[in-house]
């Protein structure tokens, strides 16, 4: 089996695990950057894996639209394509037909939406995602499924039904042998909803599992307490992947909670519009009071740009428009998020998740978040 | 003396040579990529290092916009600022000034203008020329000058009055033993003109000497008949520097006429517009032909771009506007410029220049040139 999954410890809820890919096996927990459209904004896949990114994740959406899934597939695939021989993991196109497109009409069948890019018509169903999702090759391909408003729970109920038989043909259709097929659980906030979703998509074996449809509006005590009850419905022989999360504070409190796979565009995206990730919480750069600051963003990252410049020079790139400030601050919070996990897995190795995770999040302000949130009960010793 | 050139072989009129600095010694002919606000746009310190860039100039006109050349000098001035430890000429900022700024007054005295970026007033004389610029603290610092159009007698008489002027002054206010202060010969497109600027700087016993005023709107064969009979004019223990050319036939024909110095945009200006600089001339990525070409852009080229992209991922990043298409175009083309120089440096060392240029010559097709423009006539053997 090319896919497997092995607990090395655990520290009460938190793990420390390996997942064999084709393109290398995954130490978890770990955090994925983004790269939309075939790249992580800003970075090349020399500065990522020197930031020590392992897995990194794609949008289907994008790559179908543009430079199209066959074009990859001629191209030898997604990793030869974009030159990165780590692995990679696709989403389903779903949250982002639902997010981007203009829908035009969904049904049991599956979604018809209009390109974000240049309005031409589309169509979504579970087998064309499996079959987009196979064209680009990526070593963890997701379910299509539809994201909800979390909140909202007759959407969230219908979701759930399309959601579920979605990924029953998903699994039905899907061929490619090196390709692990994740089932998305869906349920909003509601704790009912989660267990049915669960019991649904485990039922169906597959190698790992997701949690979807939250980060996406619900307030953060809804989403550490959607997580509480949902995690442990989860197998414990499976990766456990929440989607679109990774602030730093989101990061420890998933961990905390067990899940083993993150991804999100918050570091590269708060990059690009000058601010970084340090212990104390995030900064912007554009602030006058670093315009003669000789210091880097974060006194002893051994990041590239905080061994080489200044807040000072930093803050003039982003004043300037240059383009440099964008690789700079991307390398810097990536590098940030990478060793943020690699500390809390060690913790998780060690025994000492807690200390380490209750260190972190005692200095680490979040934005608009003056007070941490606390972590899971079983950490308070 | 801290700057010294030293001749080691001339073939012809093209001249090998090295040009000593506080920051390392120059092998010329070289060619310095533009860092206009302290950055080679897209490209890294590292990024240049790597694809063998050694000169790099800065602007300064806009690093005494923004961010200040008092708040560099306190940074620890430019080298530390941008973490370039190589060397750094400076521009005068007279040139910026002309094409950039809204000129107010022009008199004995200097410039008064207003910022492009804010609409504020300043003012640039020969002495606060060499303030920036001291503050700057650049390897090798240009005489503030005027730089007229070209073929318009009487404007090209005017500004040869004050650029004499000047550069008097400049010599006379400079102070930094650290800097090179290199004089500008202008004259336009006339050879009387130019015999009499090139009597008046050379007068002046500088370290070095430019030739101002080309390449901003004559023909490329006035360009070369101007350097044809500019260049002898220039004492041959010192350095010439040919401002604002880059372009490779440029280049190839610069070598051959005797100059050692040259900078230019043109490679990271049309990396950023899509265009590759290959040994057949400039390619435009964005042409739908490549959009599933395998290849790189030069087959053979070692730089990070072509050893590990296809044309194809390149055109997809530049399609979907992704920086990563910057960065990688940006580092071929300097490569691209660096290669050609270090060949026709070598091919210097080794009498084998004409060869080598005609060579390149031979199978390199300008933009809107179908026939190369031909090599002096003493290489014609």
């Amino acid at each position: 089996m090319p896919f497997e999954f092995t607990l090395e410890a655990q520290d009460h809820s938190a793990r420390a695990g390996q997942f064999t890919t084709p393109h290398g096996t995954l130490r978890t927990p770990v955090f994925a950057p983004v790269g939309t459209q075939a790249t992580v904004k800003a970075a090349s896949p020399r500065d990522l894996r020197e930031v020590g990114a392992s897995l990194i994740l794609a949008n289907t959406y994008h790559l179908y639209l543009r430079p199209g899934d066959e074009l990859i597939r001629d191209m030898g695939g997604l990793h030869r394509f974009m030159a990165w021989d780590n692995p990679i993991l696709t989403d389903s196109g779903g949250f982002q037909v639902f997010s981007l497109a203009g829908i035009r009409r969904i049904d049991a069948d599956g979604v018809t939406f209009v390109s974000h890019i240049d309005g031409s018509k589309h169509r979504f169903t579970p087998e064309k995602s499996i079959d987009i999702q196979q064209n680009l090759g990526a070593d963890i391909i997701m379910a299509f499924d539809e994201c909800p408003i979390p909140d909202d729970r007759a959407s969230v109920e219908a979701a759930l039904e399309r959601t579920h038989a979605w990924a029953t043909r998903c699994k039905a259709y899907q061929s490619r042998p090196d390709q692990a097929l994740f089932g998305i659980v869906q349920g909003g906030i509601f704790e009912d909803l989660r267990r049915e979703s669960a019991a649904f998509i485990t039922g169906l074996d597959l190698p790992g599992y997701a949690i979807g449809g939250l980060a996406v509006g619900e307030t953060k005590p809804q989403m550490l307490a959607s997580l509480d009850f949902t995690v442990p419905l989860l197998p414990e022989d499976r990766p456990r992947y929440l989607m679109g999360v990774g602030s730093p504070e989101d990061l420890v409190h998933g961990v905390a909670r067990g899940i083993d796979i993150f991804d999100c565009v918050l570091p590269t995206r708060i990059a690009r519009n000058g601010a970084a990730l340090t212990r104390q919480g995030r900064i912007n750069l554009r602030n006058a009071k670093y315009s003669a600051s000789p210091e880097p963003i974060e006194p002893g990252c051994t990041c590239y740009a905080c061994a080489t410049f200044s807040k000072a020079y930093l803050r003039h790139l982003i004043k300037a428009d240059e383009i440099l400030a964008h690789n700079l601050l991307t390398l810097h919070n990536i590098h940030m998020l990478q060793t943020l996990m690699r500390e809390l897995r060690e913790a998780i190795l060690n025994g000492t998740f807690a200390e380490c995770a209750a260190a972190f999040l005692a200095t680490y302000r979040p934005v608009g978040q003056p007070d941490p949130l606390p972590l899971p009960a079983i950490f308070s010793r």
